[in-house]
């Protein structure tokens, strides 16, 4: 099919081809970057918020909250939930995704899943692109849940706009220890399951942390309380995601940061297309056998492909 | 310096010429590929082993056992810890660190710490180059020593011809969800603090587990107990280790991922010095502006660099 087309079917909102496209582009398909090249005009409309926090704090439930309080605002709504790839058959883990059923007859909901191994050049890569995408068909906020599991994860969320961390009133010790990288990109945290006992521990310990990094610029993190189960806190969940600033400035970083990833992405691509795979795997064989270094073959691939510079 | 007479000095067993190497290859310096390239010639002989879990599970006490074991067996230990990067101050966490310090008047013994966000040019590819080095610094067992906290983590332990897994008997829910790539990956499953309740119950989880996974080729990882804070079940440990076949057949495919992303960070390099740092930021503030397409800037790029192909 024409990629103009295409794009048509896309923009007047056909849901199929949007999915056919998102299919496309996380597997860098050979339309993939037409499709992008032409969707891009339409995709600066749209807010991102990246969801991210360990398994079972319950981000799905909150996800679901999130996208009927935007439905009631008459917005569409787009989700890619990023499912950590499964131990044996490296597919997605699609648990709880189940709920997300409740707005699978709203046609102002698209939710697309997509595992942390499934994406072909790079998750962060594949969601940003993605992303761009979902825009481009109009939907004007775009939720990315991921598992925040590594940074994998944290270099997804960060594509975002604002970036919300969900914690839980058992998850204390982490606060201190592991969700390290999170903890820098949060523009709001969310303590859910603040029904439970410790939801106070939690908040002042984030407290004490903020007012450490206090100096790193920006607006303070604001820090909300939810019971997702309940649909209690949702409100004041959607007012701390409505009072970040849009961040106009922040685009050009971003974009930066993009360029240079697609970048990196695209040249290997052609080049290693250019050397074949035969061609890799003898060189590989060689390298293995001590035959040749590998230093050499790289500096004479570069050379060839690029010209002595 | 020149880079011959730095390689000599390496090779003669000088550790602080071994240790600014690391940090030249590390932060990508100049002289970064030149001593990779000479140094490769020696690095052929050496034995890595990827030890990784999550934060707790008493991975640098048992690094310190087999280290003191290895000693023993008159073999002389690299070791590379990375440590997740602190969420303020981006350094590593040193914390355990200190208890390698039993090993500091050992010249036999050389340890060297990296933050998981200190690589210029992405963990894994650094790990493995600076593995490289402590090969040919005569180092005959590598061992490579991460918190499993995510795809990263993986991808640097994945470089290890015999990747251990380590798991304390308080774990039991984790064995089935989180460290979803880990599993696949492990050659040597360690129930550490085996001392503690539900070593067993972890243990028949795990064989659950293998024999679900059996069909995947190569031999089956072997569990071993131990109690790293007294040394028990290191002899088992390095029997194990020991058991894993080389993997001569490996270092073809090894080598062929190893060229495949020397590759992709060495070409956006030379093309990213190319652009400069101002012609890259004017087409993101264009790029955020919406007047340029960042699909149509990549393959300018591409086509100025590789020509149009």
């Amino acid at each position: 099919m024409d990629v103009s087309e295409w794009v048509e079917e896309i923009r007047a909102g056909d849901r199929r081809a949007l999915g056919r496209a998102l299919t496309e582009i996380e597997n860098r398909r050979p339309a993939a970057d037409a499709l992008l090249r032409e969707l891009f005009p339409f995709s600066g409309r749209s807010r991102t918020i990246g969801i991210t926090g360990a398994a079972g704090v319950g981000k799905s439930t909150l996800v679901s909250r999130l996208v009927a309080a935007f439905r009631r605002q008459d917005k569409q709504v787009g989700v890619i939930a990023v499912d950590p790839s499964s131990p044996l058959s490296g597919g997605a883990v699609l648990g709880d995704r189940v709920r997300m059923l409740s707005h699978s007859g709203d046609p102002g909901v698209f939710i697309r899943s997509m595992a942390t191994r499934g994406a072909v050049g790079g998750l962060a890569p594949a969601t940003a692109d993605m992303t761009l995408a979902l825009a481009a068909a109009g939907l004007e906020t775009v939720i990315i849940e991921t598992v925040g599991a590594g940074q994998d994860e944290v270099d997804v969320v960060k594509l975002a706009s604002v970036v919300v961390v969900v914690l839980t009133p058992s998850m204390g010790d982490d606060v201190q220890t592991m969700k390290a990288g999170l903890m820098e990109i949060a523009d709001v945290f969310v303590i859910n399951k603040s029904d439970q006992p410790g939801a106070d521990r939690v908040a002042s310990e984030l407290e004490a942390m903020l007012s450490l990094g206090a100096e790193n610029g920006g607006p303070r993190p604001s820090i909300v309380r939810t019971v997702a189960s309940e649909d209690s806190g949702t409100g004041a969940l959607m007012a701390a995601i409505e009072a970040r600033p849009r961040g106009e400035k922040d685009k050009a970083a971003y974009w930066k940061q993009r360029l240079r990833e697609m970048l990196r992405g695209r040249l290997a691509e052609r080049v290693l297309t250019g050397i074949g795979d035969q061609e890799l795997e003898e060189a590989a064989a060689s390298v293995a056998r001590r035959t040749l270094n590998p230093y050499d073959f790289v500096d004479e691939t570069m050379n060839r492909f690029l010209g002595a510079q």
